[in-house]
């Protein structure tokens, strides 16, 4: 029977690559991700699907439907695909395939790691996808720090934050390209952060 | 000057392994770890010691004094050191080293793979440490499942449970030695599990 592979990938460069990944990748007929993730794989020697924000849901059913003719195919799900990837969206596709989760280190993680912020403390949140940021609200007086995926621009969390009663010198931090060449950290309130610009792969910590 | 690095080896086996971890016990002087870490480090030619649960403290304060002397360290942490690993103990001696965390795959991270199990809407909690899991007991009834590393045997956590009025016919599974060539899988109920031996390498999800 033909399988379906999720596959981590990390924050993003190949230095958070495992081998359990690169094998499920080399093991597959049909490589399915985004431009920046394929680029992981440059070798990869099968055929390959790009995804994009926009033709998401075809692509995964695409890859289902590659599975169902008997190929081997590997969905690259940046960061974990069990939290904010892949995983969530193909299980309410489809729930009777042979899947294979891999893990990877999410976003999260690494600005943990680069905050020295030990996270089994922490309130881990993605705003991917929600539609709104209302959620983010019930967590940030409950005495732990937030760890949060943003769902847009990070400067206009920050301001959705202040414009909802979180108080103007809070700290926060936000990371910035993690694990690429260009990697940023900053550190501030949420004042300073709602007036800046910060590229779109942001992980944001409030404190 | 000299530079102290924890580093997350994953679950167990050397699939999880990341470049990143490489890279970083390839460049130090010293590497400190459990056995079954140091195990997967068969090429590494400095000093190593030797971490067992009853030298941690030990250990951790010789790892400090090493980097004083100019030494570059490496720790090793089975899963991520930010998620019940070593950076916590490690800030709590000393915060002013030079420090840098790398994370790893946590093996809640890999149970929550081989289950299928979105972790961004679930409890996660270690009990490592903490001395009675207590704690536990505040987040069964919040519509989420919980991800647990237990203190102790996996059974004594369900007999636990059980005394503390969680039905007996509550959904669990206990994932066991993730990652090794004898992992296990167990789904069933909590009187199963309770009735039942488990190694102590596990990880148990309470639906």
């Amino acid at each position: 029977m033909s399988k379906l592979y999720l596959v981590g990938t990390g924050p993003g460069s190949s230095d958070y690559l495992t081998k359990a990944a690169i094998d499920a990748v080399e093991s597959v007929d049909v490589l399915v991700g985004s431009q920046r993730a394929l680029d992981l794989f440059p070798g990869f020697v099968g055929d390959t699907l790009v995804l994009r924000a926009r033709n998401m849901d075809e692509m995964m059913k695409k890859s289902i439907s590659l599975v169902d003719e008997g190929k081997d195919v590997a969905i690259l799900s940046t960061g974990d695909p069990g939290f904010s990837g892949v995983l969530k969206p193909i299980l309410n596709l489809r729930d009777d395939l042979d899947i294979e989760v891999i893990p990877g280190i999410s976003s999260l993680q690494l600005a943990a790691a680069r905050l020295q912020l030990p996270w089994d403390q922490a309130n881990l949140l993605t705003l991917h996808g929600k539609g709104n940021s209302q959620v983010i609200l019930d967590y940030l007086d409950n005495g732990k720090p937030t760890i949060v995926l943003p769902d847009f621009r990070v400067e206009k969390l920050a301001q959705f934050l202040l414009e909802n009663g979180i108080h103007l010198e809070r700290k926060v931090a936000v990371c910035e390209r993690l694990s690429y060449p260009d990697e940023r950290l900053f550190k501030g309130t949420l004042k300073e952060i709602a007036g800046k610009e910060f590229s779109y792969l942001c992980v944001m910590v409030i404190y």
